[in-house]
This record gives C-alpha cells, structure tokens and sequence, in this order.
C-alpha cells in the first residue's frame, strides 16, 4: 500500500476520474446533510402547525439527493474505475480501492430505485412519524394502521427494486448493516437467547434484587440539564462541534463534519432517563465526531454500520454508565447537582441501583437485560410483515401475545405497546436487529479493552476517559466503512464475533447484583 | 373582475400554462424557505466550528434556487401568459395579471445574473457574517474589512447585472423597496430631517427629560422569557406557527407559510432589550402570519416590501410598545414577572422612561427619535460605497465623522461604530433605508387607525389587540406584493404617502415627555 508521499504511477486520466468521483460524492453529502437538517429541525424545533410544509420541504430534497446520487456521470465513472482496477491498471491505495467499490455498490443499489418511489418514501415517513405522534399521544392504533401498512407496501417495494436476488427482508436489513443476512442474525439470536431467557429468570427468583427507589426521586430539569452537558463533555463529546436538545425520542444526527446534534427527553422523577438518554446517543456522537472530517462524505469518512454505531452508544451507556468506577468518578459531581436526592448515597449504592432487571413495556426504558427480548420481538414481527407472513391489522394482536410470552405481562394500551417506537413510522425497518447486535459488538470490545488497558478503570475513578476513546478512535472510529462490520469488530478484538461475551458481561454484573451464585448457561 | 365561481373563458392551453407557472413558483419556493431554514439555524443553533460546512451548504442550495427560478421552460410560460394577457387574450382575474407581471419581472432581474455570481454571494455573505461575529467581538475592523470589499465588488456587479440601465445603489434600493429610487427617498429624508433634528435638540435642552432608571434593574432572563412570550402571544402572534428563540442579533425568519420563527437577545439589566426586540419581530412576524397562506410563494402571499415590513415591526414596537395603553395593560403582567424592580411604578411612570431621547452609539439601541439619524448616515455611506465615492478602506473615518457630526459623540471603538451591524456583512445594501420608510409609513398608518377606530385605547387597556390586527390584516396584510408599496400605504390610509405623520407623532408623544411647549417646524 503506497503511502501519499509516493508518485502515483496510475494514468492522469484515471486518477482525475477519482478525483471528480470523490468530489462528486462530496458534493452529494452536502446536500443529504441539508437533509439531515430538516430531519432534526422537525423532532426538535418545528411548531406544530409546520409539519405539512416540512414533508415537501424534506420530499423535495431527498428527490435532489436522489438525483444527485444517481447522475449517470458518476456512474460511468465508477464504473470505469472499478473495471480498471479489477484489471490492474494504476497505482491505487487500498482506501482508493474501497472507496470505489463501495460509492459503485451504494450507487448501483440507488439506480434501482425509481425517484417516484424515493419521494414517496420519504413523504410517507414525514406523515408517518407525524401520524405516530399524535396516535402515541392518543393511544390510537386506527390512526397509525394506514401509515404503517403504506410505509411496510413501499419499503417491501424498495426491497424488490434494490437487491432482487435477496430476501426482501435481507435487503432492507443490509441497508443497516452491510452484509448481514436475517438467518445469521436468527442464529445469532438463538444462541443468545438461553443466557438472556435463563438471567431474566434467575434475577426474577432473588431474594435481595437491587432496587431503585434511589433514582426515582426529585431531580429538577434545570439541573438535570447542566449535570447532563457536564457528564457529555467529560467523556468526550465536543460541544464546539455538537449540541444537546429535546425530542420525544432520542437520537443523534450528524448535519455536517462538525455539526453532530444529540437529543434526549427529561423525567423530574427519574434520573436514569435524560442521563443514559444522553450517555446512549452521545456515545453516537463519539463515534460521529471520532470519524475523520477530511473525508466526510466518503467511505472513509462513514460509519461502519449501524450495528457498530450502536456498539460505541452501548458501550457508554451501559458498560461505561453503569460501572462502579464510572459512579466513583461522577457521583460527587450528582451529589453537588442533586443535593437533596443523593447528598447519602454511595457510589456503590447508585451503581447497584442501576441493574434492576424487571420485565417492562417499554424498549427505551428497559434494562440492559430484557432489553435484547424487546428487541428479539421486533425483529421477528418485522420481518413476518415484509415478508407478507402477518398482516398489519394483525400486528397489535401478535405484539400483545408474544410480549406475553416472553415477559409475562401484556401492554394495556397500545401506546404501551405496537406504538412504542417512532422506527417504523420512520420507515425504519431492518433496523431493530442492529440493536442487540451492537450490544454483542459491545460487550466484545469492552472485553478486549480491558485486556489491553489494565489500568482502565482507575483512569474512570478519576474521570479520565481518555484512554477508553483512544482505543476507539484507534480500532474502530479511523477505519470508517472501509472495512465490513464482522472484520472490523474482529479485527478490533482479535476474535471473531460472538455473542459469548454479552452474555458473560450481563452475568458477571447482573448476578452479584442480585446474589445470584448459578453460573451462566455453557 | 370575475369571481372565482363564474366560469374561466381564457383558452384551456393558456390556463394550464398558468397553473404550471404558479406550481413553479410554489416549487420554488420550497427550496427557498429550506435556504431560510439553514440561515436562522445558523444563527440560532449552530455550533461554532460548523460554519465552514454551513457555508457549503448554503451555496448549495442557494444555487439550487437560483437555477430552479431562472428555469427556461418558466421564462417561456410567463412571457408568453403576459404577452397574451397585453393582447387582450382570456379573462383573466386582476390578481392572475398581477401575479404573472411580478413572476415575470423577478424572473428577467434573476436571469440577468450569472449562477456563478449568485453562488460567489451566497458564500461571500456566510464568510462575511462569520467574519463580522468575530471581528465585532474583538472589534477588529481590519478582520472584516476584506469581506467587506468582497462583498461591495459582488453587490455592485449584482447591480449592474440585473437592471443595467439603473444607478447601482438604486438597482439594489429596488430589490428591497420595489419601485423606490434614492433621489427620491434623499428628498424625503430631507424634508423629514429637520423635524427631527429640531426635536432632538429641543429635547436635549429638557430640564425636566424623562430618566429610565426604571427600566436599568434586574430582570431575570427565565422571567422575561416567559414575560415577552406571553407579549408577544397577545398581541396576536401564532405560536403553533411559529417560535422564538436567541441571536447575536435579533430577525425575523420564515421558514413556511405556517413557520414564522423570532429571535432576540437578553440584558438581565436592561429589560427593553428582550421586550422592545420581541414586539418589533413579533411586529414582523404577525405581518408574515397575516400573509396569505395559500398563496405562499406566489406574490399574493408574500409581503409588499422591507418598508412596509419594517411599518409593521415599528408600529407595535414604538406605537403601541410605548404607548400608555399598552402600560396601562401591560403593568400588571410585568409586576408579577418582575416584583422586584416593578412593583411601585405607574403606567405612566414606566410609558414615560421608554421616551427617553439620548444620542448614542448602537443603532438597535436607539431611542426612536435618533434612530432616523442612524439610517440616513448607513444610506448616505452605502450608497457611496456602491457608487465608488467612498473606498472600504476610508469607511471607518467617515463613518465616525459623520457620527460626531450628526450624534456630537464619537464610537470609541469599530465595534460600536462602523461594525456594529450584521447587515453588510450579510449583503444586504440597499436595505438600511427601508426601515426609515418603515417609520414613516407606520406613523401615517397609526393616524389612519386612530380616525377608523377610535375605541382602540380603551380596547389596548383591556388587553384586546384584536381590532388593530384586524386593521392591518385587511388594509396591508391580505394584499401581499400584489400592490405597491406607495400605493398600498396611500389605498391603506387614504392619504399620499409623506413624512408629516411621523414628526408629528414624534413631537406629540415626545415633547410632553421632555415637557416642551415648542411645535414642531412647519
């Protein structure tokens, strides 16, 4: 692999190919980036009265985006580089190689998408997630019913058009994370699933389960608002190119090399929901700011998958968040913050307080446990409605049923329960997997880091993050998408993915938390 | 002029014709309110180091705008609609002639400018506003200067692109103030001037001035953000349309017919900064919410000119905001805001100390009265600028010439003189002068409210804003540019538009202020 300080021998004519190719998708970033923009505008700034106007504004420039990704002169060049490549001829770096191959891959999958679907797909997600919020609101199924089977017609039909030879779930699914195929996630999922079922079980029959009466006290949002800032920054999170506001769900949107926007939502009586809210999407933002900017709108400039982006949120969230070293560190910080709710508590207290596992309705507000079932639910459902396999009149009815099944208790509302989430009214389907999927990345990182930095959580107790994200930037952030997501986390850890992991690090913590003596299933 | 209900007898080739130019427009326009989206968030929200990208994004879709407005298929529907509508052709309703005339008219200014020109301004006016923060906040003038001589070069080839047979300043005067000419706006200032010099030394020889002491104790900023938001929704504006948020310098923005969004800026020691930004923006904004919203983005839904923009601002911010009714009303709410500072004065104690005439540096800062002052030196210096009387680099000197001259002091620093401003460094030339026309036409407009509702002082001190709302809305507002400005202010208040019924207003509300017995210069 030359370095950039060698003469590059490929022909000049080629080599400006790139060139344009390169500036080309810069130039298209630009405009997906202005994209972004009203996306987050509308979660977080728009008054009510402006949704209407805000899906023609977002149609009509994802139609731009569409046709700026699919100019046939970019096509034309790359496809001309890759077959010169795959001939042999010229000089190119490796992230020259896969830079080509991957804007040719994304681009070939955008021809087959006609510009009338696109815009419909995204004006069917403006409705839908506006639809999504007055019908949580209202608890009102009917509401959402037509926008949801809408958005599962057009996705099964974007399915078909971009990746024929796939399942059309598959081909959704590797929109999210590339190269993952659903029977692999399933088995992947079977073989989780025992440890997860079998720890649920074994917390539910404890005689001391922790408790977390602790976090469910008075915490005022004005400083719930400066302690989460304080907490974001301190990890890492760099606020002259980011910021925090409020939307009904969280998330983390990036509207430019140096404009990465977190949000999250405020609960005065329990601490956990802003602060792993933000701890959640600023370990996105980490990642997000952690890319490199020169190359923002290139693959070397990407996220790898959603999967990974998912692993560096849970990381922080939950391997991070929930430690006693953390809790070392950030508790005098909270006790100055929230005086009267925990000047008495012990960093040992709170961190404790933190692994309740208790069956519950809703995915956002689930431990870190059961979250994986939450998860498991959908993925099956989703994947049963684009393959034509449950009908989405029949979709409340087998979300109540298997919720039952595996946690016991039924939602009472649908708000409660099928309306949860705003993913699938955002057209986000294949998404859901990538979630546990991220907390197996995770838990294989963690263990990997805490072999090569022994001396990790000293440097935590003394609010030194630092190292943590080093080793982040270093094994995962730098390589954006130039390598697929199964060989960069193993190429990260030195082993090949597991689901071994996850299931140690949730037994390792859950279980003297709740005095368990059982070892995990083998 | 046929009523919607009677049937159309224009030939169906020529109505389609129509229809296509106004969902052109309409399309248009779209992408217009998303280039205003990426400007208020830039001064609102975003963060500091995302500037650069801000800038590539703004030129992206500015030139996206400029190419969809000078698309050659609309030239061809407009001229030929127009040459028809001259012949006499098809019954055509006096809004569609209308609305074709003004169409056509933007479209020939906008074609007469290169795409490169318009992208060149697009970044030149993001470089220069990034620039003219920096370089106010260390008032450094050699900073900005450069952008400034940027700017000048481009908006004067803007000019002389785009109406070559006018004086340059003129051609930019008319891009703000559509049919104003600056001789004739010179000679308005002038027979407006000596009323106010008159009035401003008459009231600098008070011995009795009115002091605002009153108004320079501690308000706290979460207090007068609920205060002036309860203002300004009661004077009538529409929060499910629209919002408010923080700037360096306060506008307004509107991002959709139903998304009208006000910035201010806050002194916890000076209560009208907040409150008298809220009332002029909120001034302007009720303005942009009385605008038609189904004509949004065609000329019967946009506003007539920066002048009447600007009469609509001044006239709730300096004659109801400093009226005795308004106080009379508004007392009470401030009392419970602010106890503190509030709780012993008068309505006319506190209607008084908002009449305060005192020469100053800050032209946002200024009384009403010198405030006249500030926009004569701006035109007289900008039109010298553009006309290459004066060089950038001899700027700073003459500005604090003319301001020693005009103010008998002297801006210690460029911060507080010469760059003080946002405007220039944004491109806008040609627009200081609208606001003293602005003045002008809200004083005329008052004096017509007063003879056609002579109830509205009683009505003000109940709280009830609702009839002069009304006023505006059916005099100024439903027409949007369908009229002139000269025209729509004379139709409006049944008078030619002059300069008495400002100095008269000036002289009646500030002589007794100031105790003075003198009248005004005849």
């Amino acid at each position: 692999m030359p370095t950039s300080d060698e003469p590059r021998r490929s022909p000049p004519d080629l080599r400006s190919e790139y060139v344009a190719a390169a500036a080309h998708a810069r130039r298209t970033a630009v405009l997906a980036s202005v994209e972004s923009l009203l996306g987050w505008d509308e979660q977080t700034m728009l008054p009510p009265a402006g949704g209407a106007y805000r899906a023609d504004q977002a149609a009509a420039v994802a139609s731009l985006v569409h046709t700026a990704r699919t100019e046939p002169a970019q096509r034309d060049r790359l496809e001309r580089l890759a077959t010169s490549m795959e001939g042999g001829e010229g000089d190119w770096s490796d992230e020259e190689r896969v830079t080509v191959l991957r804007l040719l891959c994304d681009l070939r999958k955008q021809l087959r998408l006609p510009a009338r679907l696109v815009e419909e797909i995204a004006r069917a997600c403006i409705d839908g997630q506006q639809a999504w919020v007055e019908a949580r609101r209202h608890s009102d199924w009917k509401g959402f019913a037509p926008h949801l089977a809408r958005l599962v017609r057009l996705k099964r039909e974007q399915a078909t058009c971009q990746s024929p030879d796939l399942d059309p779930y598959d081909a959704l699914l590797d929109d999210h994370e590339p190269g993952a195929r659903s029977s692999d996630v399933s088995a992947l999922f079977d073989r989780l699933r025992p440890g997860i079922v079998a720890l649920v079980r074994a917390c539910r029959g404890s005689r001391c389960p922790p408790r977390d009466d602790l976090l469910r006290q008075h915490f005022p949002r004005a400083a719930q608002e400066s302690f989460v800032r304080m907490v974001a920054e301190k990890i890492g999170f760099d606020f002259a190119r980011g910021r925090i506001d409020t939307s009904e769900h969280p998330f983390c949107s990036t509207t430019g090399p140096h404009d990465c926007r977190l949000t999250t939502r405020w609960d005065e009586s329990y601490l956990p929901t802003a602060l792993f809210g933000v701890l959640h999407e600023a370990g996105h933002g980490l990642y997000e700011q952690g890319l490199r900017s020169d190359a923002f709108g290139l693959p070397g400039g990407e996220a790898a998958s959603l999967g990974v982006h998912e692993s560096q949120s849970r990381l922080w969230e939950n391997l991070v968040g929930r430690s006693l070293p953390f809790w070392e560190w950030c508790l005098p910080l909270a006790r100055r913050m929230f005086p009267e709710a925990l000047s008495d508590a012990s960093p040992e207290e709170v961190q404790r307080s933190l692994l309740v596992v208790r069956p519950s309705l809703i995915r956002v507000e689930a431990d870190e446990v059961t979250y994986n079932l939450h998860i498991m639910l959908r993925f099956d459902l989703e994947r049963a409605l684009i393959r034509g396999e449950l009908a989405v009149a029949d979709l409340p009815v087998a979300w109540d049923e298997r919720f039952e099944q595996d946690f016991g208790i039924r939602p009472a509302t649908a708000a409660e329960g099928v309306l949860q989430d705003i993913h699938w009214s955002a057209g986000l389907i294949g998404y859901f997997p990538t979630y546990t999927l991220g907390n197996v990345y995770s838990a294989q990182m963690m263990a990997a880091v805490e072999t090569d930095l022994p001396d990790l959580p000293a440097a935590i107790t003394a609010g030194r993050f630092g190292p943590l994200l080093e080793w982040l930037r270093e094994r995962v952030h730098k390589h954006g998408r130039l390598i697929d997501p199964g060989p960069l986390v193993s190429g990260a850890t030195g082993r090949p993915v597991s689901e071994r992991w996850l299931v140690e690090s949730l037994w390792a913590r859950y279980g003297p938390a709740h005095g368990l003596e059982t070892l995990p299933p083998s």
